[in-house]
């Protein structure tokens, strides 16, 4: 019986974008489910009971959900092509740091880059490019984190890109003259199929945004 | 040449017990740095440059941070005995989740219920039984989260018991009657050796707590 994949997930969503990639990179085939966050679906709410969050993977019937999860689950299941994670313990440890500090910093701060006002911003901005020159040295003189091809880190990473225009012109700084290499890094990434159709425009993030704020009156 | 391991870790953080839990399980000698965090020392900056936290493992001269990758990392290691987690990729990828919802819920939800005050701390008591009581329902009939046997999800989790004194005491409020089940399993985990040897006891976390909060003017 051939494998049934679903994705509940929601265009703009860096997380849900992660998935994206990830199946892409395997080329596994799979129904595309865009829910409305403010009206979740059933299927949603009983396949992620706990969190109600996008993106989850239903795969055969069984619901995997939490991004940084559902890649190495995808890695596992579909293992022979494209590798997510080096098979090095020590390496995949490393892989994985980098892509927890993704989570654990350059959501957050990129979030408030345009969410926050005053000094909270100006700290938030300077940090957010802080961590980003971090990201760069990281990536060091490689294309890719994964070395020669999109690799774990990548797939968790690019994502937030299509979310720059949002952080520029909602928060009002710069990114890009500040990180050439890093900018640089997720135009090369965009050059693979798996990401370009992967992540949307920016200036659609950015126009949804700005019709979402109108919406909630948050202008 | 025999391995050589160090753990960085400081003797009341539950980030630390998980990794001392997962080497006594696995037979894993190692060397114990006890860090002063008000004053780190250079081995610890340098070897976790990125976040400068505990608990951080050296094996062979290489650092692993970030206790739920460090569990992963040992595991994959020292796979000769005692795995941590399943091999059944959506058996592994549900382990992680749980352990992802020990570290987003019940670490903050933990912390804010002796460390806030009315509403706020309220809530935060009440979300942290409700969490709790969702624990117990995922542990269903088993002994372990694990199975028959201590797994990831306990090594990740357990260490949080040697706080409850902490929470209950300082926070003025009530866990074990309404989790009955929840502490027989945490007395069962308690029963192994790999466990009770790495857990300090719960008034001595207490007492460290209190001793803290004088000395930061925090009364």
């Amino acid at each position: 019986m051939a494998d049934q994949v679903v994705l509940l997930d929601f265009w703009p969503s860096p997380f849900g974008m992660r998935v994206r990639i990830a199946l892409a990179e395997k080329g596994v085939k799979y129904e595309y489910k865009n829910e409305d966050l403010w009206n979740k679906s059933p299927l949603l709410l009983q396949s992620n009971p706990v969190h109600k969050k996008i993106p989850v993977l239903i795969h055969n019937e069984k619901s995997v959900s939490e991004s940084v999860i559902v890649l190495q689950y995808i890695d596992e299941v579909w293992n022979d092509k494209a590798p997510l994670l080096p098979s090095d313990p020590y390496l995949k440890s490393q892989a994985k740091f980098w892509a927890d500090f993704v989570d654990k910093k350059i959501y957050d701060l990129g979030k408030k880059t345009w969410t926050t006002k005053g000094e909270e911003q100006e700290a938030a901005q300077k940090e957010f490019i802080e961590c980003i020159k971090l990201l760069e040295v990281e990536l060091g003189d490689k294309p890719f984190f994964g070395g020669e091809t999109i690799g774990f880190v990548d797939v968790t990473l690019v994502p937030f890109y299509s979310w720059f225009t949002v952080y520029e012109k909602l928060g009002n700084f710069s990114i890009e003259p500040e990180c050439p290499k890093f900018i640089a890094w997720a135009k090369r990434c965009l050059e693979r199929e798996s990401v370009s159709k992967s992540l949307p425009d920016q200036d659609k993030v950015c126009d949804f945004v700005v019709e979402m704020r109108k919406k909630l009156g948050m202008e």
